[in-house]
């Protein structure tokens, strides 16, 4: 007997996520049924993944009164749905979110509520309101699978482990200016930020990897989803990126995930867990051109957007909210050349050192410190 | 309440890894029960062994006649039993088999029919009767648990995985002579072999890491343990032995199991699975350490006793079981210097060439080409 398919909905099926998510159901087109798709506003590339997958349901961000396009993909059976009902449509199987920046936060809320499982690659929502959300997943048998390449290979080494690890280590690449001077720092321009020597990704989580704000993120995130310390979260440089990341045990005994730097895989492996398919358009890893293989402290000096992430990770309460929103303005200045690389940090940490954090916030006091976070990065940086 | 002690008996117990196996008792006096000692003739470490662990059951070599020692060890309540008595004892719950060469293969016969899991640090058992023990494991529940590094490092990365793996990728520190030339091999000395860079072990296995002989029974080993076709199984040398080995999946992940090379690591984990203890005499792995870990292909033609292996174990029959004998023969008269460093593959492949294989063989034909190899292998030694 055919398996039934899996029914997906994607929130941000425009973006390099959900263009490689769909990439997976290309390739696997028995198995996978696209129900939904939502994006913020590449409308064209949306009509094109309509035609080709048919969902039920569409999701766009249009100017107000804008009402044709909305007839148009009604003529082919296709229903405009706010994202949050989407993230809870009764039928979804797995529901990807890879809608960027805090903009995730309502669509993980409802699909969590809803019971889903969640393929989670809007890391904001889990470092804003890890603690709202992995509480609300327990209590409604939601599940929220790491699509972060880290978080999918720690994810993948702690299978069939009975206990609690002693110690995640986060690899990281290091970016591109591992290495640099302060003063070489002074000078990077948006497009030498924008050029990631491994991953494709997109712009914001780019000049993130640069930064190690990425990085930063990824540790207060592997806190949420495998409950643990943010003090027994480890990071170690990796210019390669082939390990993805290692996970080691209360024995001493260390597992590490490997593979060709290359999100369709571990976005496969979010859709199709816990089984793994064969997929030849996801190059294998060549040992004969990994001779190599080096690993490095991270430099926090250079780097301290990784400082004050951990360190608002450790203090918990509404920092990391407003470490993710004032770093979403200060990214966005420094993309319009507003800021410099390094007054990327430099911003972050003047709002953090003005936040005055609420413990066990609701979700509407993590919004409300992510909204004040922007208002307090957009001033300072006026004011400069 | 208190967990009751797993009860172990221990064949082999003055060897590296059953004094490693002890070392790993006596950090977990309460985990642990001792209930049986074998040693092939070192007298003197197994009666300190008695008045520490306090067996009820030994097992010794002796010139015949001398029955001193066995009245003396039952004045103290520990009562002599053959081998294969002892790997089948009711009470054991694991039967640790750390003989080495063919010895062994009775000892793991008998653990297997009275359903044992069984800690298997001898390799030369699996690939000599690979096919009858793993059948005879199936119909009797019995748990063939590796204790090698390597496949200790395969078991734990497919701990948790559902499917069959589409590679397992063996590494191999190269041994001392990697990269030696020709003539440089013709001269080595047993010494010199004898100093193995990794790995601490006895002398048998400490040659066949040299000769690459260990990796290609690995491979062998690796085909029974986890049914595998021996051509899904790569080797990959890696000088520093941290990655212990891979595991390719049908996906392209690769997962990989990391650690100092420390021999009480992979055998704490074959006695505590499935849990993990927290050892602290086990050293952690440092990445302070290791900034720069090495990989490359193995050299079949200047270590043909790994291209030896791989042919015996395609061939099967009784060919892995004359590739086992052989080289224990060649291996020895390398250690009195009766033969030369690449003597051993060459004294190992005549005795090949020599072979007429039985497809599924029994147990006592395994023995037989077993004895035959040994005759066989003396023989062509004495004429040349």
């Amino acid at each position: 007997m055919m398996k039934k398919a899996k029914r997906i909905v994607i929130l941000g099926s425009t973006g390099s996520i959900g263009r490689q998510t769909l990439d997976i159901v290309r390739a696997f087109p028995d198995y996978f049924n696209v129900i939904a798709l939502a994006t913020r506003g590449n409308l064209d590339l949306l009509t094109e993944q309509v035609a080709e997958f048919q969902p039920d349901y569409i999701n766009y961000a249009l100017p107000p009164g804008d009402s044709s396009h909305r007839e148009r993909f009604k003529r082919i059976g296709c229903s405009y749905l706010p994202m949050e009902e989407m993230a809870a449509l009764p039928e979804a199987d797995i529901v990807v979110v890879a809608v960027s920046g805090g903009a995730g936060l309502d669509a993980v809320l409802a699909a969590v509520k809803a019971s889903k499982n969640i393929a989670l690659a809007n890391k904001e929502s889990l470092v804003a309101a890890g603690s709202v959300l992995t509480e609300a997943a327990r209590k409604n048998y939601a599940k929220i699978l790491p699509v972060d390449s880290e978080h999918s290979a720690i994810w993948q080494c702690l299978a069939g482990e009975k206990q609690r690890p002693r110690r995640i280590i986060l690899t990281a690449s290091g970016g591109p200016f591992r290495g640099f001077t302060a003063a070489q720092m002074q000078s990077i321009t948006p497009e030498q930020a924008l050029a990631h020597p491994s991953w494709r990704m997109g712009r914001k989580i780019t000049i993130d990897s640069a930064t190690l704000m990425n990085k930063g993120l990824e540790i207060i995130e592997a806190r949420w989803l495998f409950d643990m310390p943010i003090g027994d979260i480890t990071v170690l440089v990796h210019p390669q990126s082939i390990i993805h990341s290692m996970v080691e045990f209360a024995d001493g005994s260390v597992k590490a995930q490997l593979g060709m730097p290359d999100m369709r895989l571990p976005i496969q492996y979010a859709l199709t867990y816990p089984e793994r398919l064969e997929n030849d358009a996801i190059p294998h890893l060549d040992w004969a051109r990994f001779s190599d293989l080096k690993f490095g402290p991270p430099d926090p000096v250079g780097f301290p957007c990784l400082r004050l992430a951990v360190e608002a990770g450790k203090k918990g309460g509404t920092y990391p909210a407003v470490l993710c929103a004032a770093d979403e303005i200060a990214v966005d200045l420094f993309l319009k050349e507003r800021l410099g690389f390094t007054g990327i940090a430099g911003l972050v940490e003047q709002v953090l050192e003005k936040h005055e954090s609420i413990t066990r916030p609701s979700i509407d006091e993590i919004k409300e410190a992510d909204r004040w976070a922007r208002e307090k990065a957009l001033e300072i940086a006026g004011r400069n």
